[in-house]
């Protein structure tokens, strides 16, 4: 009940459109991916036999179901230092479409929102707790595929939030068996997926940790979220 | 055009409430995924270098915008016979939903729909013509990026009907970098993702064609497609 409670929180966030959720907030921080008691349904059910990576860049797509849209960014992932950047990636057909870049730091519970053209930022307060991209330690194993096919194929794992067959996923996080690279993750509302987010081209490390710091035009930041649609 | 009108076509029939929509219909029979110009972009951007394959089997997961649902399924697909069957999954969290087989013969023009408990079959006439689910000839490449991560990722390049820098997809195909094994096909339409099927667990070869044969209840059958509902 917790977790759904923790979910709910997020869909309000969701609902009063806040702009982009993520990382997603499921809960208080988790422990990491690690052995779990459903090994026990077979060594092809075991989950990923690693900690989820801990520093990583890579890109996503975002789908929200309201607009059908999906947005592409890059990302910069920081596991200890609980941060996350997101910077929009322009994607041409689009149109009228504001780009941003996010730096949402955990430690000082507040996002940075920087117009990526006038570099005009807004300094917004993060209400929920730093939550890692990784699969809770008590989430439910839902099945388990490959990706591809013969001689060209990974295999993922899906993990849901579901804590009996009576009761409804909120979530479910797609992560790859061996090394649980996150490969996507859903969000549920009424059967529904309203939110996806995939995952790609995740290297490990961050190159450049500076992508971390807000520019200097945040020193003089608003206290309003922009608007994602132009202004025109 | 061409490929635009054929694939209103197909948009047409989703907002008929014609049931899954599948194969894909975006054009009359294309020649298969082969040496393409767009190889020009440099060896990373050159199409999958072998044709898609052509007898596989596998499952697949049916995304619909307009209700959220993920529907998922069972599919053989035969390209050389020109025919499809598709194998409702039961996942245990859908409430009130009828599950059925689907067997389409394209060669016949003729679709049968068969309630998976009951066996009650009905037979639809097949209004698009076949469209093997592979990378058209005339397609643009869009991206190319990896899932997953170092040592456990695979390349996936994505593929669109986007004609020039001014006109909008309405169709976008992930195939794998090498083999072309089908990844995802999303239909897009008002820029939202109205539609989009992801495929797993892709297995060459088909290892019982009598699962096309059509079962003896479809020698009295109704014309009109069942609801997928439930009838309380």
């Amino acid at each position: 009940m917790e977790l759904i409670t923790q979910k709910a929180l997020l869909f309000r966030e969701y609902k009063l459109n806040m702009g982009p959720i993520f990382p997603p907030s499921i809960g208080t921080p988790k422990s990491r991916c690690a052995k779990s008691p459903y090994s026990s349904r077979g060594p092809r059910r075991s989950r990923c036999g690693s900690p989820a990576p801990q520093q990583w860049e890579g890109r996503q797509v975002v789908y929200e179901q309201r607009s059908g849209r999906n947005s592409r960014a890059l990302l910069a992932y920081d596991g200890p230092g609980r941060r996350v950047r997101v910077l929009d990636e322009r994607k041409a057909l689009i149109p009228c479409k504001r780009l941003f870049e996010y730096i949402l730091l955990y430690e000082e519970g507040v996002m940075f929102q920087i117009e990526q053209v006038t570099k005009q930022c807004s300094k917004i307060p993060l209400t929920e707790p730093w939550d890692p991209l990784d699969i809770p330690q008590n989430s439910t194993f839902e099945d388990e595929y490959s990706i591809g096919g013969p001689q060209e194929q990974i295999t993922v794992q899906e993990w849901s939030d579901r804590k009996s067959a009576r009761s409804y996923e909120t979530w479910i996080g797609v992560y790859t068996a061996k090394d649980c690279y996150p490969v996507q993750e859903m969000f549920i509302r009424n059967y529904s997926v309203v939110l996806s987010t995939r995952f790609f081209d995740v290297q490990l490390g961050i190159k450049d940790p500076s992508v971390f710091d807000p520019p200097s035009t945040c020193q003089m930041a608003r206290l309003e979220k922009m608007s994602e649609d132009c202004l025109w």
